[in-house]
């Protein structure tokens, strides 16, 4: 290759864009050092050219036209952090048409569409990067494939989602309720007006995902992931978990047993003295646990502009490293192995519940027959009045039990007419890895 | 390249290269799907022939001859896992001189030849990898020298000892003495016989070297490493410390300002609050703190069978690949940095000092008009009789400080009759990242 100067076109000035700007131009000397060639954003896009910017000398770079990016023949590499999927998808597609390598930061987009972008640049001998896409700044996909390329992972536990980890610390340190935790986060900007996909756990899931995909080598999809947002956790059930030594984290679970895999995101309950649990904050955190490995934790910032910029750059320098091998393309393992999902029989975790209840004799024994019954024992049971002593309320963490056999104890949990109410059912994990 | 089956030479069939025939022969669909070849392990070097082994089929392998490796032709890839500076040296640089690549664990060899080694790799067009050497199941050398590519990496902070960090955790949940647990630690095999290596901080300081060296790429020699061991730490050191709110951690920090930079290892106060300071037992973890990432963590095994193992051979699975592509011995960046350490007056930390003193009036006020005469000014103070009242004694925690200034405080400290012992003075880290 008898480049000197590798042309970067970047698709969006955003956060993340302008974060990108300041690290290229920052650590110019740095990027050149190692892959032997200058970086040089050629052209931006952006939506509006007279918008004031914290960037300056953009002069002649910026454009409201796509296509000046993706037919510049000048231009190697297409950074696209715009997000969603239209049109980024279309520009990817034709980025990778016209033989330019991309990175992006864009999980929406490589979670339903991840498989044929892959493809087409395999096709035309592309790169495609996405470390940014997953816990902003922690180099997990990297490690993933290839940090555990020897090992076979069989479960990965992430808070990989800034904004819930947020609220749920805040309700945690402060015994706040989550309405007014979500407000404060939203004046911060830790929160979107509209906080739908971070608080009912899509984002998460996304996240997760992707992690599955590369961690099992299984090819995911976002329906595969069983999702619960946080939006109905009180600070009582935060409570009485720190009462019971849990933590509440919004927790991605990815499991593989036997080459059968599940993948959720729910509200859980750790324990105080797991790495997780001590994860505050806007902080994410990824915990891998392979078979020859054990357990590794991997923790930094999820979002915010520098980090997710490092993330992003990082990849250019992997895209021009193989420019100057001439590998670009070839580096990538396509997911190989068949996926089989585990039925709810399989999936077996701890629990913990709490119920109101008839403040009569015998509940608590009719509560743990049912439980024998679906072969559920228990760890730990808090009897205590509710509603000035005019009823009961019972608190359980359950021993290890099959979803399906919790699932049957909750249908029959709310036909007992002494049961007034189900308060809340969450998975408990993290003890016994 | 027309190969089917990459053909490895392992050197060494201890803990790490039992684990690396496991891991090669138990994980070989999963390595193959992702290389497109077979991995197989062709010759091993041991020391006796006739050792029971816990790995079978070994006949017509292992050799005591390692010619019967280095002059192989079928041989791809030599594994080095044999440990110390002669033979591996010796061995390393033939096996590159025949143009094999080389995996290896062997950080001594790394922070003393690495230089060497690495250049010869580079003239004969072979890679040569050590992941496994810092840090066993942790890919932090992956992380530093790929996912913070883009990134300028200001500190790094390090429990890389497992050892030391068992003996320390004991210390500080069992208010146990030092010699007492290590005799524990050697009982269970997690201290050798002799084990000044690990308790004098010289193993820690070889991972410094190594860390620093990539994170920085400045090349570090192991004599810029200052280095303090573990063995003086006092169970009472360690219940003051917590008493103020510290847990003591041996502690390698890299720290680079305005390009200056300054490595040590030393017994360190890490606030409680501090990820590393709930790093327990053998685990390891690394803090890498970049301008833009911010703050990371790595946490996990350092040392054993299968997590050492793991490193290898997903360093074997990069060798493959680069033969796949055809560019081994391409990917590595040398050092370009010029290197530049940073004097005492530059080296700046707060301090943990443990006095006994003379019993008399004005002795606090004649210590801190010492140190203010030096700059230097207090955070915290606890004064108490000791010695059934005849003496007392001082614990002071102090603001930031020049490492000339400390020096100079402590001596005239030893020069003053009221001083009658100096008892301890520790490095204070991790509260303001």
């Amino acid at each position: 290759m008898d480049k000197q100067v590798v042309k970067v076109g970047l698709m969006g000035l955003g956060t993340v864009g302008t974060g990108v700007v300041r690290i290229i131009r920052g650590h110019q000397e740095d990027l050149q050092k190692q892959t032997g060639l200058a970086i040089e954003i050629h052209k931006i896009l952006v939506q509006n050219l007279h918008k004031t910017r914290s960037v300056s000398d953009l002069d002649g770079r910026i454009t409201t036209d796509a296509n000046d990016l993706l037919y510049d023949p000048e231009i190697d590499v297409i950074v696209e952090v715009i997000g969603g999927i239209f049109p980024a998808k279309d520009y990817i597609l034709t980025a990778l048409e016209q033989g330019k390598h991309v990175v992006t930061a864009n999980k929406d987009l490589m979670v339903l569409h991840g498989g044929e972008i892959l493809q087409k640049a395999q096709q035309k001998g592309c790169d495609v990067f996405y470390e940014a896409s997953v816990a902003g700044g922690i180099p997990i996909l990297r490690a993933l494939v290839e940090g555990f390329s020897s090992d076979r992972i069989t479960r990965m536990m992430g808070i990989v989602n800034g904004t819930t980890n947020y609220i749920l610390t805040k309700m945690s340190q402060e015994g706040a309720d989550y309405e007014e935790v979500l407000k404060e986060a939203q004046a911060l900007g830790y929160a979107e007006a509209d906080p739908t996909s971070d608080v009912e756990g899509l984002d998460a899931a996304r996240k997760m995902a992707i992690l599955a995909t590369l961690g099992f080598r299984v090819p995911m999809n976002l329906d595969d992931v069983e999702v619960k947002g946080i939006s109905q956790v009180s600070k009582e059930d935060i409570a009485y978990g720190k009462q019971m030594g849990y933590e509440m984290k919004l927790l991605g679970i990815a499991r593989r047993d036997d080459d059968e895999i599940e993948v959720s995101v729910q509200p859980t309950m750790v324990p105080a003295s797991h790495p997780l649990a001590t994860v505050n904050g806007v902080f994410n955190a990824v915990y891998v646990h392979g078979e020859a490995v054990g357990e590794t934790m991997f923790y930094g910032p999820g979002a915010g502009e520098l980090p997710t910029a490092t993330a992003v750059v990082s990849d250019l320098v992997t895209v021009v490293k193989n420019m100057k091998l001439g590998v670009n393309g070839r580096g990538m393992v396509a997911p190989y192995k068949e996926k089989k999902l585990k039925d709810d029989q399989k999936k077996v975790s701890k629990y913990f519940l709490r119920l109101i209840v008839a403040d009569q004799r015998g509940v608590l024994a009719q509560i743990t027959q049912l439980l024998a019954d679906n072969d559920i024992s228990l760890d730990q049971v808090l009897q205590q009045p509710y509603n000035g002593g005019q009823q009961s309320e019972i608190i359980m963490v359950t021993h290890h039990a099959a979803k399906s056999s919790m699932d049957t104890v909750l249908a029959a949990l709310s036909d007992m007419p002494v049961i007034h109410e189900l308060k809340s059912c969450y998975r408990v994990e993290g003890g016994e890895m």
